[in-house]
């Protein structure tokens, strides 16, 4: 599935793709019965023949009518949910016991659930076509550091998204720090052009070991090794410990630039996720996963745009409950999804986990979050 | 400090380094007071100017003795530990109000703390001593595909901890499944050179796939793609959950092969420690990170060695509590420290995080692993 | 065009693929006129429209009557070679003034040009079919470090292929050596398993500096640097330039193991392409690149197996002048070819200048040789 | 050896480093006899115990007086050269029969020849002193891409060398093509801060490609593969064929921007060094190998600075025959050296293979010369 990934990589500056919804007037939609259920059989559990989801857009048929799925995400549970009357994804462990799960594999309409990802096809287009068909060519094979890019493209992407009141997301690897991207970052919250940051206490300490220390990894801004560095993401960690929070650090002025400084003064949300490589944890850190997955789940069911960088675990896990697309004001629209990392693997690993709307970038993200930046203060001027 | 390396890599077959304490009769030792100390101000906080740990043996002066500190790890507080009468490392997170923590950078025993990285050096030779002292020589840079491996002499270290009671914990990334080696690893356990397995849900969710459905991530044994594969995992784990735990799956006679299978039957102990990318979770599996981490540290403090394969994640969380040295016996011995990735990248970057000590193996684990119980399978057959 | 692809990843063990035509009757074959041509404007210039070959069995009408472009290659002049009768492939700087040479963009018949990519394809797959199709699915993308490797597998191609009289060729980058291949590939040498070698003047130099001191690029057997390592192989450059070639210095005595060792030995050719990265060169090196391409290609034209290791000068060199299909007996034949690195990005790199049709295997040729040895002596053990 | 990296990465913006030759008046050179030479046996033979040569500054005794050894670079012999009545290195395959050639391998000075690497280094630092002397710290391991890069510093390095007439060489893969950097190339071409390129057949091919069709292997400008766009290259080649040259072809006008281009309108010189997997080649490529070498040896003796970008083949060989330092006017400056890659290996292989001084940068070539271009841009703005 490559339908909007075209729209980045071509000459079509249209952002607004058509979805044409499934044709349910055909036989073999119109013919089948009511997709079956089986009760869950106890809490966080399922019946052996559930239904498995996809990121794409997914429809039931219930009554006779075919319902959209709600909260559509990958690898979970469709369920129906009595209190909104509809379909929805729900993560295994979350089902009670007793309610209602879709079950079965086929996913073609015949069993009466249809997964339908070519709705943002144009007219005629196979699902991948991305590119044009000859059995010969070159560069065939996806994000490579030998493609050039358009950052024209990617800023113009960005701000038609904030100026339709999207909400993205920017998922943020420790590396967007380390690189030197605190400012572009900063500059990028401060205008508005970012709606929730998921990261984890890496990129929060070492962003705060830079405001506070000059250092991050105990590296000053020119990669040099500072006497004594090594201590500094420690020293960084308790000084914000006994602020109380990170919000306290900056509002006590302890903090007066970087990533985190920009996300409290402007009021983006973020969330830092727990993992166990973690030093501290910073206040504000959620140390259990999977209150850190429902919350993330929040702003992932909400989001327009993604863009991922330098930062595999916390991409994968967007990823794993992104959808590829949203309804929004009656519309489904594509949830643009961007990955930016320094290797092919990284990226392929992502779609190779079932994210394979993302669109590939290799580059270092302190060059990319530059360069975007600039561009943006260039579309700026031009208006 | 590459003290030990030099043993893997050079035709000296000799694991049992012998350890040179500090002169603590030098001038510089036996004029220094007793190293200062400042009370905790509150619970989870350090004095501002705490000391920050190493993974190297420090010795710390009280009373005109030098103690050495007890339960070594980076990047932690030492304390005075009044229950054992001794200086020990403790998370910033877990020091109590008024406990008494050690302040103070230097490290050179000036003022009463000293770190000795030097201990298991031959006589005369400096930390960096791994190769010749030439200005112009090749091949200089460390961990490289391009570098033989003596599988026999992996072997033997291997062998040689098992035969004295060494404590081993494996760090398994997903790949290991996923690249096939899970026959390798049930071997190496059955076979008792496995002390504890450390990883995360992913690795034993795809193990048990494997199990159960024959494939992992949906691919099967020759790394072919099956229809409805991308389901087997969520089936996996709902199995397992209905079976209750992953004991009860291999009790059960539902998984008969694998990892799990033969940690579970050979009662070797395995910690699963959660991430945010995990789908599920499997029953067992540690959610809350910090948890995570306190049950990690019981075993890495009484570590002798330690394999880590194609995991940054669990590898540089294993190496963050992870002493460079053990105490046995009164002596103090290295605990040897192998890494093991498809790519230098990741051995620099656990290397840059302070794991300083591992040996980088650049090569895909499952052939690592097959050659390894290979090389075992022979030293076996010499005997 | 992965056709025979899926014979590696399938549990099909069958390598005979058989070959299915074109059907020339169809109408769009029959009503087409002979294919236009139009004559060379110089020596090593090209008419401006001609037809850029690819390696694809490709028809050309002549007379009424379809013929098999011989030669094969990508990115080549197609001529009619009026010696032979017959269309074939040729470089534009070989193309001498006035010789008919085909012209015009359409491969799809329409003008008397097919390029028939679909043949080796079981009846009713599509070409990109090397996988279920499913919308959603994991790791679909390609090479991979995570995925398993069938050694039994391509020990039966490898063993199949010399059942048949088939001609081998092993494309070897100097990591070949540098890793500790020099037994495995030896071997395989002295077995029979090799029809030619390629490669440049290092994996020659660091193969005999082994043989003659014990080292490659200074690093002993067990990566260790020696001291005074990095002059070594100068030594072996000057040694073997005293002998006056390679073979002396085999048949004198000095190089008494190794890959050139078992080469010579054994009467296989090996052909050393110069780079301007070479030392010395050694005596037999080709340093003039077309004259190098035009050896190689003698043997890619009639290669059956191909086998690339570690190297991507020379695999993308391979690959540019290899078919994707050899005639022999009358009969059209896939020329399997297999890409060995520690990165997906090389295999990539690789498919995207246009060999789409290697199997990647994403491991160190250290392990890949030595596990192939060991399978391929397990058959010979079965007989 | 790290003298000048330390320039490039901390906060002292000096790059007029001050040389310290040896104090030849200590005993161990003051009584040393005249180093040994012996005739070369034969045309391209050395002696079996010659003297390889490195990098570094290297001195050698003669009638009681120490000289510095002229044409300096790794791998070679040092023969006094009679003409210019000094010692210089002299590539194995060019020595003449009963030349005289430096013997032996000691470089302390102790029989007569002395290698100095440590002459820039600030008084009291020792050669790998690039950063703080502390047993434990983080990112110890050189080029990554988790490091900052400071822009203007490069800028004001790259502005400084061209106003005091340095010589630069920019050593340029395709991929600099294809990531989109052409036009940054070209501005610094048409700037004067280019003083020589190298490359090989393929980075002119695509810039070419890029003139004439649009494309890069057949991608546009936003990295979209066209309908045909596989031909492109070979229609390039084939069109600057017919222009008889790339100048030719530029003069014409039939090229009109891009790299070539400017390197042709401002008079640059570049060197296409053939491979052999060169297409075409385009006419000016040298396809010997040996020929490229002697030719781009000429550049690299003069070379005040060195650019080396996204290229394995051309940096390895660059920095075969580079040297680490310059005599001009006199004094002994260094030879800044600068890698770019998207990869950590890359850089890691280029030092191991004696190009220890390059300063790595792990960005895309593309981002790298964008965000140069925009600094230099600045510095201009700011006179």
């Amino acid at each position: 599935m490559r339908f909007w990934r075209r729209q980045l990589a071509t000459h079509q500056y249209n952002f607004d793709l058509e979805y044409t919804p499934p044709d349910f007037a055909r036989p073999i939609f119109a013919d089948t019965p009511d997709k079956e259920m089986e009760p869950a059989p106890a809490d966080g559990l399922a019946p052996a023949s559930f239904y498995s989801s996809t990121n794409f857009p997914t429809y039931i048929k219930r009554n006779g009518n075919w319902l959209l799925v709600k909260r559509p995400r990958m690898d979970a549970l469709v369920v129906w949910d009595e209190r909104i009357q509809e379909f929805a994804c729900l993560e295994i462990r979350r089902v009670r016991a007793g309610q209602q799960v879709v079950v079965g594999k086929a996913e073609d309409g015949s069993t009466g659930l249809l997964v339908h990802s070519g709705g943002f096809l144009p007219a005629g287009a196979s699902p991948d076509d991305a590119s044009p068909d000859e059995a010969f060519k070159f560069m065939s094979s996806g994000a490579s550091r030998e493609r050039p890019l358009n950052y024209q493209r990617i800023a113009q992407l960005i701000a038609w998204d904030k100026a339709r009141n999207g909400r993205s997301i920017w998922v943020l690897g420790p590396a967007v720090v380390h690189a030197g991207a605190r400012d572009s970052m900063a500059w990028l919250i401060a205008n508005g052009y970012v709606g929730a940051v998921f990261g984890g206490n890496a990129v929060a300490v070492h962003d705060l070991e830079r405001a506070l220390y000059g250092t991050a990894l105990g590296m000053d801004i020119e990669g040099h090794t500072v006497l004594g560095g090594h201590r500094h993401h420690m020293d960084a960690i308790n000084t914000v410990r006994h602020a109380g929070s990170i919000a306290g650090a900056v509002q006590s002025g302890l903090v007066s630039d970087g990533i985190m400084h920009a996300l409290v003064n402007h009021g983006v949300p973020f969330l830092l996720a727990g993992s166990i490589r973690d030093d501290g944890p910073l206040p504000g850190v959620i140390t259990d996963v999977l209150e850190a997955q429902d919350k993330m789940r929040f702003f992932t069911q909400g989001a327009t745009l993604v863009v991922m960088m330098a930062t595999m675990l916390h991409s994968i896990a967007t990823g794993n409950m992104l959808p590829t697309f949203i309804e929004r004001e009656g519309a489904i629209e594509p949830v643009y999804t961007i990955v930016v990392d320094q290797e092919e693997m990284v990226i392929q690993k992502l779609m190779d986990r079932g994210t394979h709307q993302a669109f590939g970038i290799v580059r270092n993200a302190d060059d990319f979050l530059n360069r975007v930046v600039g561009a943006l203060k260039e579309l700026h001027a031009a208006r």
